[in-house]
């Protein structure tokens, strides 16, 4: 646009990115120019509504630009004829439609609803900035003509390249039969659904809707072993519109990963049982979110999905057998597109899945998504990433160099090889407390509002029962035990404790605390702890290996994903010493960062390359062949750290101490989130 | 290569290419440079043998070339060994471990054979210059390993670029789940199938074979609405390795275009069973080709169909019904790609398919097929490629300009509106002579060897019977009747005639002639006669339209593709006013043209490439919409045309001389192909 200092300034928001333009630009190219990503699915035409934006009035001194209603083309013929007809706010002006006439300061609404129908469901607050990967793009079809006989669907393909500058368009075929009666229904109008994902790649055009279609959906999603979570999100204004979430079918064919692994070899369908379920599954959340919000499981183009290696697999229909001994061989360690009807997932028959790359035979598409959301490689201080799940996946970096590796902490930590374990349910301790000096514990119980000793607590566990331990609340007691001197540094029950207490009990050779006494008697024995010990010792030892690998003795961060993340208390976890020291501050439990990475994924195709290349350079350490991860672990046996593992927080977590932290702790019953965001 | 005048100079046959390379270039990396396909599927391991090249020895004093057997390197141990194992005549070497020494001349074998089994069938002789769309190539991949955790796809990925330089490959999503199997069968080695068609396309990987794999295959096939024509061709050396043919089983839907169009428009499920027949013909026909040469159907890799847009549509599953009427509009007019398994072809999985483009509405894939064969856009001089059906597809011009349009002769030129007429099939008269002063006929019928006229007939006749006239034998009866004046120019049966024959007889108002006396007794009707001449009017006029549309008075030659231009004698045909006046030299059949511009685009994309651009430069006249098409229409109804139309042909062709030309007609029955090629 050759502009000179003499032209206008125009600031947009929110991403600030400023440029000069000459009197008369259209704000539209002005934001493209920019880079700022303003939706059109009419490209121009002025009926869509999508590119509507906000002229702020007023000096903005900061940036030295004084912005007025009167910088601004006058309101257009089709700006009031979309105000009449649709409902365009003060201030707002479609941006395809006004030009720039003086300095501006002017917002892109992120969160724009043009279909009033759609359910807003609260979302994160976070702005994803978006560059989707599919756009739908209207055009009017010149009609066919016998001077000129292109065919239907080479006329829409110019019409787009003219309109829309697609060039070098491609087509899914099983669209060819469907382009005539589409065209005739939309009266030579419609609206197609373009999907270009990388550089290298020729656009696609991948759905045809008669006339203007001007909302499109898409599908983030997360598959645990465990759970899988599912977000419906507008494609065109990026909001979530509706989540659902569902206990993964496959746990019928094994709890765990390896038990599914093995169902697979064992049984010559047990590959494919496990992907019809798990296909199902999600066929079934996806009609949950779009019933829920009134939408047309049809109109959704484009999904996203992570999940660990082995969901990775079984979801697209890959045997998994090989990353189930050494050398752990992925079939396919890149990004994976293909189309939703090949994984029979039943939405738009065009609709286009995107799966995040994995790391390693360990370190699957969530461990990326979540690299992906909290951004090690983003930023300069040294950011350590956790997901803790029945192993926990472990990236630690900062711009220059990230490492990532997958600890075999087993599933000690969900609660499973607790002798008292159970689910997160009502009737399960989720909090404990344990006085020092009495050893008598104070719980509170999934189901009943009030710590057991607290008035009203006791009627209502006669309903509810209290029948086990949480796995997050696991890490609480053996902290509380050792925070109360009941077990030692080297996690071993003190059985002369007895003589203080009657919760102390023998058992055998060994000793064991009783956490509960009412109908079911909840005991605390010395291989749970053990249990717990192993797996925080192979946690930290992961970690310790990666901070050796990046030379450094200190993290600036931490960021705990998943569920287990989210309830378990980080002071806990530090006094147990599953992480290392570090400002608690800084410390933060950030819930499904997996599936708000799929997210980024879903909205902005930057994100998904930006992935990619840093997972090509994520140096990946496999604990297995690793020397120090043995002698790590065994330093980390102890609690919270043997001394010279761990010198810091040792010191600071003397026995003295105890009793200072253990009243420190949260009485709320509430798990702290700090700096934590909800998802 | 950066060579310079002392280095060798080597020249490739039979291209002509040459080039100066420095001594101890590989012969297969000259070729390479100067755009010599030259086939490799191992990567220059010297174990596929592809690539074998001739060493010519001897002065070429043409070429100011001397080349002898010690100006290459002497036989490597590949080569040793590969003669060894398999077998390399005398002169033969692989150009991949053979080096330039000095002066060469290499004849790079067109039709080369490496897999003895494999049945030859006698092709054309034409070379058709390879550089296929399909490729095969042979990559040894690294071992999974715990240090690079790359997944075995992606492992082969980075094999397949650092060894064939294939970048930014794509891979088929239903190969993925095979991939861990079959390179462990292959014990890391394995043969990928890359298709890499259009410049702007990533290149994909669609097949994946354990170990070497040798030798794929392509179909080329030309779908006509009576009879589809098959070829199943090698696509590593080129040579067509069987071909089968069938009659369309669309027939039972409709004889004719027009009334399967009806059908489509009368039966909810008409298009669905059409595309079901035509599907299953093929596949019967690939079925055929492979059991007949001992190929398994799975290593059909490639495919390219032809054929007119009604038999396109109906093939790619799409309702013809908008080509019933005007504006005629085709639902894609461009070349079409898609997998062979989204038109249900009983293919390897990951085959692709090719179809030509249209040129218009009436003028389909086919008429690409003929024009890519004939190539009349490869020229200076003005050639008329005619492509006679239910409609005359006609396409005229040279390099500078190309013009195209489809004449409505309707179906008389087969034989479907002719009284008498019947299928070639025995008892089909197929060649007739009339003699000019007795009217007597002489016949040639299908199945019996002799003239009507020659001792033995009589005998034969009685089993075989005689039974109708084909389709091509209508054009000679007209164009004989003609000469010995039993029709005048306006086309009128000389009731008059009766006098000197009672071969003409009366039928109400008009007169006939007795073509055939026997158990059945075949008549030339006066409406026989005016449906011919309204078909050759209908042809001649659109000739002389492009003709027209070129400014021209004369063309410089004809080619007349299909079955009906290899079994009429283009003389009748000129004759008649058929075709324009041409040097019959210059006039000859090509037989299944379209087949063979499939053929071509089978194994060479650049030919793909060339019938798109080419198609995209034809003009399309649309002879409906233009006033002179009747103008000519009129005029053309004269036997041979109207003399204003057509001085040239008109005046040699008067009355005294038909006793000439008649005598100068070929008698031995067969149809002559003036430099015609039997494919």
């Amino acid at each position: 646009m050759n502009a000179s200092d003499k032209d206008p300034l125009v600031l947009f928001m929110p991403s600030g990115k400023r440029g000069r333009f000459p009197k008369g630009t259209p704000i539209i190219d002005a934001a493209r120019e920019l880079g700022v990503y303003v939706e059109s699915v009419c490209g121009g035409r002025g009926i869509c509504g999508r590119c509507q934006c906000d002229i702020q009035t007023g000096h903005f001194a900061k940036h030295g630009i004084t912005s007025t209603a009167d910088h601004v083309s006058e309101f257009s013929p089709k700006e009031i004829r979309y105000a009449e007809k649709r409902d365009l706010k003060p201030g707002r002006r479609l941006s395809c439609s006004t030009n720039i006439e003086g300095d501006l300061v002017v917002d892109i609404p992120q969160d724009l609803q043009i279909n009033a129908q759609v359910v807003r469901k609260a979302d994160d607050g976070r702005i994803i900035e978006r560059n989707p990967a599919t756009q739908l793009c209207y055009v009017e079809v010149e009609e066919p003509d016998m001077h000129k006989p292109l065919g239907d669907y080479d006329r829409m393909r110019e019409a787009l390249e003219r309109d829309w500058g697609w060039e070098n368009l491609e087509v899914d075929f099983a669209l060819l039969p469907t382009i005539q009666k589409v065209l005739r229904a939309g009266e030579w109008k419609v609206t197609c659904a373009i999907q270009h994902d990388e550089e290298g790649s020729r656009p696609r055009i991948i759905a045809i809707f008669p006339g203007l279609k001007n909302e499109a959906y898409g599908v983030a999603c997360d598959i645990g072993s465990t759970t899988i979570a599912l977000h419906l999100v507008s494609l065109l204004s990026g909001s979530t519109i509706a989540s659902s979430g569902t206990s993964n079918p496959q746990i019928r064919f094994g709890e765990d990963l390896m038990s599914r692994v093995s169902y697979v070899m064992m049984n010559p369908d047990g590959r494919e049982g496990m992907t019809r379920a798990v296909r199902e599954a999600l066929n079934n959340l996806i009609g949950n979110v779009c019933a829920e919000s009134h939408v047309d499981r049809h109109d959704i183009l484009d999904l996203v999905f992570v999940g660990n290696p082995i969901m990775h697999h079984l979801f697209l229909g890959i045997d998994p057998t090989e990353l189930g001994g050494a050398p752990f061989a992925l079939a396919a360690s890149g990004a994976i597109h293909c189309k939703a009807s090949e994984l029979d997932l039943e939405v738009n028959s065009g609709a286009r899945v995107y799966m995040l790359p994995c790391i390693a035979g360990h370190v699957g598409a969530d461990a990326a998504a979540v690299t992906l959301c909290e951004g090690p490689h983003r930023q300069d201080s040294q950011m350590l990433v956790v997901d803790v799940g029945t192993n926990a996946e472990i990236v630690l970096g900062n711009a220059s160099r990230t490492v990532a590796a997958s600890s075999p902490t087993g599933p000690a930590f969900e609660g499973a090889e607790i002798s008292c374990g159970q689910r997160a349910a009502p009737g399960a301790i989720e909090r404990v407390r344990i006085d020092p000096v009495t050893l008598e514990p104070r719980v509170r119980v999934i189901g009943i509002e009030q710590w057991s000793d607290e008035p009203g607590f006791a009627e209502a566990a006669e309903t509810v029962g209290v029948t086990g331990v949480c796995g997050s609340a696991i890490i609480e007691v053996v902290a509380e035990m050792f925070l109360s001197g009941i077990i030692s540094e080297d996690g071993v029950i003190d059985g002369s404790l007895a003589e203080r207490s009657d919760r102390i009990i023998s058992e055998g050779r060994t000793h064991a605390y009783v956490l509960w006494r009412g109908k079911q008697e909840l005991v605390i024995k010395q291989t749970d702890v053990r249990a717990i010990q192993l797996a925080k010792a192979a946690l930290y030892a992961g970690i310790k290996l990666l901070m050796d690998k990046q030379g450094i003795t200190h993290v600036d961060s931490i960021s705990f994903a998943g569920a287990f993340g989210t309830f378990i208390d980080p002071k806990y976890a530090m006094v147990l010493g599953l992480i290392p020291d570090c400002d608690l501050d800084h410390v933060k439990a950030v819930g499904n960062a997996a599936g708000y990475g799929a997210k980024m994924a879903l909205l902005n195709r930057g994100y998904r390359r930006e992935i990619e290349q840093t997972v090509r350079r994520i140096e990946k350490i496999e604990t297995a062949l690793e020397p120090k991860f043995q002698e790590h672990f065994v330093y980390a046996m102890a609690m919270p750290n043997k001394v010279d593992a761990f010198p810091k927080l040792s010191e600071r977590v003397t026995l003295p101490q105890r009793k200072l932290m253990a009243d420190g702790m949260p009485e709320d019953g509430t798990p702290r989130r700090r700096g934590g965001r909800r998802r």
